[in-house]
């Protein structure tokens, strides 16, 4: 595992925090020397080291003694894409005030709309960004440089950043935002120019591969916890109360898992990265119907990306549930909310059954203060990163530690709730829902 | 308007209110006699009192001095019914309380799954309902008695009420259920039973006639708001960024309207008090196109009642968005939803629509501190009705006055959002949405 | 009771309104004409139209067909004054968006903090209030513009007035303020000047006169449920567990009683207008011990303003808790946290005395939606009021009207709870305090 | 350092949670052998390793494949001492939930009152704890076993337990009850009772030694944020406005320095490891001073126990502000209060002080998600390690991992915010505060 941090060149000046800050006596300023070790395994520590193996590690975050950027004359630009989160307000908040207040950095640009915003073509103004401007942002949910989501052509990028003389571009956003954010730093690499690209991972469903935490995430959860609350009060308000909950999370179910674990009153919580069968002695249905036997109600978690291995089996020819057409197939809530109704119709068991599905209100509203603390360090550390004349790197945090990871390992895969790890097991504790696989393969 | 309300007898019992507080000279019962006009206008007044007519007047809530009943023999039930609305805990609780601590009265029986409680086949336990089972029950939301939808027959209630030996039976719930209170009293009545029922109107969509408020309204709009709250950050975090909020409201707008205005960050609301036209030079989607070119982006609020206009044009024959099927022809949310994306499609206008329905998460959720309130008002004041004897009354409150309204006149038409008055004029002030109402016939 | 309220002239004017919004065919002009009953008792009403006697009646806010300034040339200012309370922004925002939109006002001017703002030797700047300006001011708290205590001199604030060639003056405060206004409206008058003084009456306790509620209270209510909620916890946390929360409320006690009926879990409320002894048989300490010994712990709310008589008979010789100076005398809450500590102490039963004083925190936080849907009405009426030429009048609820008070009438006296009224009763039968006044003179 | 766990026997019988979970495959045993590095320096490791030194790690948390005690028989009893914290009965319901469902354990005691509980001449009740009476108490701050503060006897304690036949006490308190657990386990040990003693670290102010994170401190900050928001409003909103807030921290500065961070509207924030000056020319109020007439308002924050070495100065004959007596010596909030008026009204400049003492609010409110979900882990691994018959132990969080930590290691020292860490220099760059002490030390 390449954890190698990239330079534009190496960093001479001494940092202006040094002599804003001389009086203080700072002994804040990180070495590049000091990492921290990925993996904290005692033993697995002991045989790499004794072996003399190369031990994973990461390059802490932090400010660094000398700068490569004369700040004085420095133009940084600021750019958010994809979907929103909660706390994107409160990175550009913290990225402004550190590169003003610590670098005496006064030209700092927000990007508008994502990506689109330095493509001529669409017309949008940039934002000129003070501390004036960002004070109170961070009150509000979404982006105040708005957002959008796709690709825009590298070149043109890299066009607009050489025509407003930028020197760093900070991007916070997604997978795809970050490998935006390669190409960009590589076509940068290859023009000869010298500008640095400091990436800060984005991503509501925690999913970043070597990032443990993400930010927006912890909102996500409170967001989520209410709609579960509700869920659970509805389930049972009524006999045969059902609440079905639709939580984000395409690849992996951190938030389902989390919030599950925050409002312990659900019963199943379906993810992504654990498969179930729908029907069957061993089928969601049947445990379904086993619990509102015992206990006349049930609240059920989903994540947006689970039941794919159904889906697929519908795919192959079970058409039975598959009569509405393509988006029913793919919404696994929407599926189960029918599929719930047809096996309880079927079996002349009336239920009760309410769906929800909070969606845009858990990305849109604004930052926790958990979230805030959190937005407020990795926009320091980004600076601290880029004034240091790093690039192609992303702020991460690992083991409790702020990190710099390359942009390049962020994006080589993705990270998922480990099933057998704490989180999910606490779930399994929490729900009891034991497991749902069906092992007669002719189940259906 | 016939507001005299019905009692079991007269009442001659000193109140135990009295002997209870003795000490603390109570002044506060309220003579039958003491009534509150209805409409304020001071011309309308003069008018009706100098021509000696009837002027509408409800008889004031409150203790009286003498109850019908020997509290210390008698026994209460207590029943929710229909869907959740937050407060429902609240008004139980301070029914309990009320009872016990002010009236002695110790039986006090909560009757489970709302009307489906009293007949046998169900098998539903009743729950006794003392001091400390109510104590924490408001930080709860839904009601712990749970409820249930649709009728039951009337002699099998009054059956259980008999068995049980029931005088005071009091039921929350909506319309329907204020209806069967009706024919519930009513057979009591026939079968020459003394058993007050007193009804505690229950509506999300606050839209119960002679009341002008009903409780869970102010929490409803504080969820809504925050549902607006994140539409917004949608809508501006994108180029043409629409935010699409569907709210509860089948017959009024009352909901959509006041959150609207506590966040007045709404661009259209649409209620299903006021008809629109969908396309035309006056239609929603012009003036929406226009919204979109002038600022960028656009919030939408529509009342899941709203738009019946549109559908019924759609039945006549135009089923360009018909062909989904009923579902998708009733659900206004979803339909605005495909027609606004299909409108912009041919234009060739990209848009970013975001579309939220808070839906349950809107009704389960704890009462804020204001509804807290307003509900055990309703609570004490249902028993002190009650406990006098009075029957077939809802408690509502009109003109800030809690007050004692016959169940018949509840339920003798809806209450609606009046486009002339000033809650629906603000909106327009605030959206400055304007009329969208097409007035050449041939719009479409 | 004179309810007439002044003009600068004849509103000769059509609206602006009128022309924006013709094609709505706005029909909510509302006459001078219309006016409102302020006592709603039938009898009394009765009486008093048979009797031709005068009957107390508010004429009602709202938009008036003619207008008596020439917006398109009009200047307006708006002043907050006096203590902060949730929904200042709001009123602000509501105010300017009001004028600009509606009635095409641009040329707005907020005076910063306070009266302070017009005098020269302070150096203030005004603020341009434009509706990019205060677009998300709601979802702060405090006032943008600032405020400040005190009077200034009138004349000076009327030079400001002319220099600044304004037309309208909207001032939010308390009751000083309305008193400063009637002072400027006067010299105005003197001076035959044409500017309307439009009030806006701001306090948090709820106690101005002929306003039955004011902006801001159920805010208040809200944070002061959360003290009391933890204080709760607090008390329930240990053996004789004591949660003593002081509130706001320095005349009235409408905060401490109505945050006792949002959460339900007080034993004692004390509030100014309900004097109580502190000591004897019939004392509040006596009836604190009790209610240990029967619960082994106890919450208790007291008003700022409570004990006034206790604080007299201790300033009349009874010198034994005077030790430790004026600041502790005039504090009930810090008075009463010693009086309990030196009653039980000098019973030899150890307690567990926690003492919650939330001070601030219920004044400056931002307005709920409840607060806010209010406020923009307030506002709304307000720039109505002003458009017409009214002046030195106020924005009152009344009877859940918004209607015209003259200002002379809202600072004749104050609104206080009353000891008779549902309100206070309600806390009696949610605590069960009785009374706490010893009818024997020697009770100490 | 001896990270060394003690248990009371070999663990030889099959975990229940084995037989109860066969079907699921369940892969998430723990050995006793998987240990984590404390340090996570790849440097400091690397020296360690290839010196064969010792290598400081800790045994992971988590489900042993075997377990000690016979669960069928096993009674359990559970205590929550001193000061109330958020997340108390959450760590009581995820302790009751994985005893009952996991290790089918059914004889669950809550202990009331804190170690009073134990002893027989308070005659308190235990509660019996089972699924159903801690389902919803999560919803409620404080303990519903209530707590005390102070030590009992240690024999009576475990006399106590010996009658009751427990094998397991959990324990959750801070410093004090840590202490007093290491003392019960050597007393049960010299007995040769076979009780283990499980310690859940309890600390609002974050301070436990070897303990990243303690349960509370999450939503601690969340509610001493919004003060702060209220000190900003209250600072903003008056000329030469101040905003102080005193939040808790006797020993060390953690929420003071997070909750600054997630609000970053703070100027100074004055914890108890960092010394300052109260006067001269880098003292507090000299910089204050400036900050007022640079911006027309600051916000302070300041730590209970900042500012001993001023106290001390004071206290060595400095007695200008030592007039009334101990209580405003030691509080440091009450002394900054009058030390800032006293100092602006020696210079003549008028202030606008507010002062805001959250106090008990901040630890008495129901945990948020995110401390919900911490403590389930933290309940949970504590029956974990209860089970497999792990003794004198508490649950830690270290490097986000759930550790052993023998309890004589908690209690051994206090952890402290690192003035050069970043934290406290997060801190510096978000207020700008900069070095308030003065070198000369004739400051004074």
């Amino acid at each position: 595992m390449d954890t190698t941090i990239q330079t534009l060149g190496p960093a001479k000046i001494p940092s202006p925090i040094k002599r804003y800050k001389e009086s203080t006596h700072y002994k804040a300023f990180i070495s590049d020397e000091k990492r921290v070790v990925i993996d904290l395994d005692y033993h697995h520590l002991n045989d790499l080291f004794l072996d003399r193996k190369d031990v994973p590690s990461f390059e802490l975050a932090g400010p660094r003694e000398n700068v490569y950027f004369d700040t004085s004359k420095l133009r940084c630009a600021i750019v958010t894409c994809g979907g929103l989160c909660p706390g994107l307000n409160d990175i550009i908040r913290s990225v402004v005030l550190e590169l003003n207040y610590s670098y005496q950095v006064k030209s700092i640009y927000g990007i508008r709309y994502g990506l689109r915003g330095f493509i001529p073509e669409f017309g949008h103004d940039v934002m000129e960004l003070t501390p004036r401007e960002v004070g109170n942002i961070h009150e509000m949910g979404g982006s105040i440089l708005g957002s959008s989501r796709g690709p825009q052509a590298i070149d043109e990028i890299i066009d607009c950043l050489e025509r407003m003389n930028i020197g760093v571009l900070f991007m916070t956003g997604g997978d795809g935002t970050l490998k935006a954010a390669i190409k960009i730093a590589d076509e940068i690499s290859n023009r000869g120019l010298k500008i640095s690209v400091i990436g800060i991972p984005k991503t509501i469903d925690n999913d970043i591969y070597m990032v443990s935490r993400s930010f927006g995430f912890d909102t996500a959860v409170d967001v989520a916890t209410m709609a579960i609350r509700s869920a659970h009060n509805e389930a049972r308000g009524y006999p045969n109360g059902i609440g079905l909950i639709k939580l984000m999370g395409r690849h992996s179910g951190f938030i389902a898992a989390t919030a599950s674990l925050a409002q312990q009153d659900v019963n199943f919580v379906l993810i992504p990265e654990v498969d179930f069968d729908l029907k069957g002695e061993n089928g969601f249905l049947t445990h379904l119907e086993k619990r509102l036997k015992q206990s006349y109600h049930a609240v059920v978690v989903v994540a947006e990306g689970a039941g794919q291995n159904i889906f697929e089996i519908f795919e192959e020819g079970h058409k039975d549930y598959d009569e509405s057409g393509n988006v029913r197939l793919h919404d696994i809530g929407q599926f189960l909310k029918e599929a719930i109704k047809d096996h309880f119709n079927s079996l002349n068991i009336p239920i009760s059954l309410k769906y929800i599905d909070p969606s845009y209100m858990i990305r849109s509203l604004p930052a926790n203060s958990n979230d805030r603390v959190f937005c407020s360090f990795l926009g320091r550390n980004a600076v601290h990163a880029a004034m240091a004349g790093k690039t192609k790197l992303s702020i991460g945090n690992w083991n409790n530690q702020f990190v710099h990871v390359p942009i390049n390992l962020s994006v080589s895969q993705r990270k998922h709730v480990d099933p057998n790890d704490k989180l999910w097991l606490g779930v399994l504790d929490a729900t009891g829902q034991g497991a749902m696989k069906n092992f007669n393969e002719d189940s259906d």
